[in-house]
């Protein structure tokens, strides 16, 4: 983990809503606390765990405005700003560094199928320079089976060659593993990694991650964190077999609704649809 | 065709863009005009082809604006407000609405995978909800491959139940020939049933399509208009090889590269990334 500046256990936080199903932030405010009480690093805001893609460029602006007025520190944030247009991308990207916040996490534009290397690199290369600002840390998020585009180690390798220190990470939640810890070991000496989930982390720190961000952190984040402490086989079983409770579920759903269960506040079972609550409230 | 507010020929129009990779007004004002002279019963701007999720929801209400401001009649377009979050896609369709054109063409919401029947219904009942405007005429934008997300018999069903003359119709871009031919024969009677694809066209208004929205219009609209007219089994497979040619290729950037080439404009060969140009400008 040697000069690694994102590292350890970061949640991509959920996001409570309230009964007009916008984001309710003393619920969330409440939550992110207790997320770094629970030995959480950092906190990444707008992730799909987040449904970030739910939200209007506007609300994410004003949901991040408003995390900082409560005082929440801007170094524990990473947020999530890649959108299918490169204006809301740039913008929100804008916005984040702007308010203290200069790692962003960015997909690819997840509109198109069968979208080329070049593509893709172009696409990048064309928000970083819409940018046009040095504090940027840009971490790659790299989901294919949600974004349906993959980022490839050729076009990581080409943005980091054109655009040097502002290419900060790589956020890799592929399912594929064997993937994931080639661009482990490929990457993970100029960019901080962080798998997308602990099943892979003890491997992956093994190949030159840096750390994870994992949705299931917001339920279990002590059991994620003690395995990035220590990293034997005992405490990655421990924490894969956590986690299979809610990979058997819908997984957004499921942790919404364990998180009203544990702070007994059913306004937390709310998603955005198209996801549909894992039951009703009231209940 | 009995009782078809919208049929025959339509076409998704291509956006072309200047050297800033912002519409180009003239470029399309001039490209609308010639396609109604084709033979064109109407225009679709901001689907699929007119890369709609690549630009910005203020992009895309300044565009139909400027339309407008030309003169264009508002009656000879369906817009297409369709994205991720549902507060855009209120956004455009109020604007869409507000401007004279109800007739809009939504996506699902389509970064999630995996979205239930449920979530689908909940999330267009929302965003219909949400528009709060009986002028509204909804049309489904079914496109799977695209959006990964598809809209059953049983969404519409629902919504039609739900909304009654608020829902107006139904885009099927399905490559499914079937599911597309079990639509038009369970819609057709009450809906405006428009296919993505002439290949399908003859078929489909066996089956009770009233025509069609193909992105081929945009290149050879009498060769489709002629099968609409006269859908013979000559006609039909006249417009199938007149297609190939395109399917072989990148739809998008192909069909721009022919509109280049026929109006000698080599503007029209600009993509907005992650989309790639299908030779470089200048050539």
């Amino acid at each position: 983990m040697n000069g690694h500046v994102t590292s350890g256990v970061w949640c991509p936080t959920l996001t409570p809503l309230d009964s007009a199903l916008e984001p309710d932030l003393p619920l969330l405010t409440e939550h992110l606390s207790w997320l770094l009480d629970q030995g959480c690093q950092g906190i990444v805001l707008f992730g799909t765990t987040g449904e970030a893609n739910s939200f209007t460029v506007e609300e994410r602006k004003r949901l991040l405005e408003g995390i900082l007025a409560t005082g929440f520190a801007p170094d524990r944030l990473i947020v999530g700003t890649g959108c299918c247009s490169a204006g809301d991308t740039v913008s929100l990207t804008k916005h984040a560094i702007a308010n203290g916040c200069p790692r962003v996490l960015v997909l690819p534009p997840f509109y198109y199928k069968g979208v080329s290397e070049q593509g893709t690199i172009d696409a990048f290369s064309w928000e970083i320079d819409a940018v046009a600002d040095d504090r940027l840390r840009f971490f790659f998020y790299r989901i294919p089976q949600m974004s349906a585009v993959d980022i490839t180690a050729a076009v990581i390798e080409t943005l980091l060659e054109r655009f040097g220190p502002l290419i900060a990470g790589l956020k890799d939640s592929s399912t594929d593993r064997e993937s994931v810890e080639v661009l482990c070991r490929r990457f993970g000496e100029r960019l901080d990694v962080l798998v997308g989930s602990e099943r892979f982390l003890k491997r992956a720190l093994e190949c030159g991650a840096s750390g994870c961000i994992t949705a299931t952190a917001n339920v279990q984040a002590p059991i994620v964190r003690a395995l990035f402490d220590s990293p034997s086989d005992e405490a990655q079983q421990r924490a894969t077999r956590a986690r299979e409770t809610y990979d058997a579920l819908s997984m957004i759903a499921a942790l919404k609704a364990a998180t009203a269960r544990r702070t007994k506040k059913n306004g937390w079972l709310r998603v955005r649809p198209p996801l549909v609550a894992a039951s009703p409230l009231g209940e």
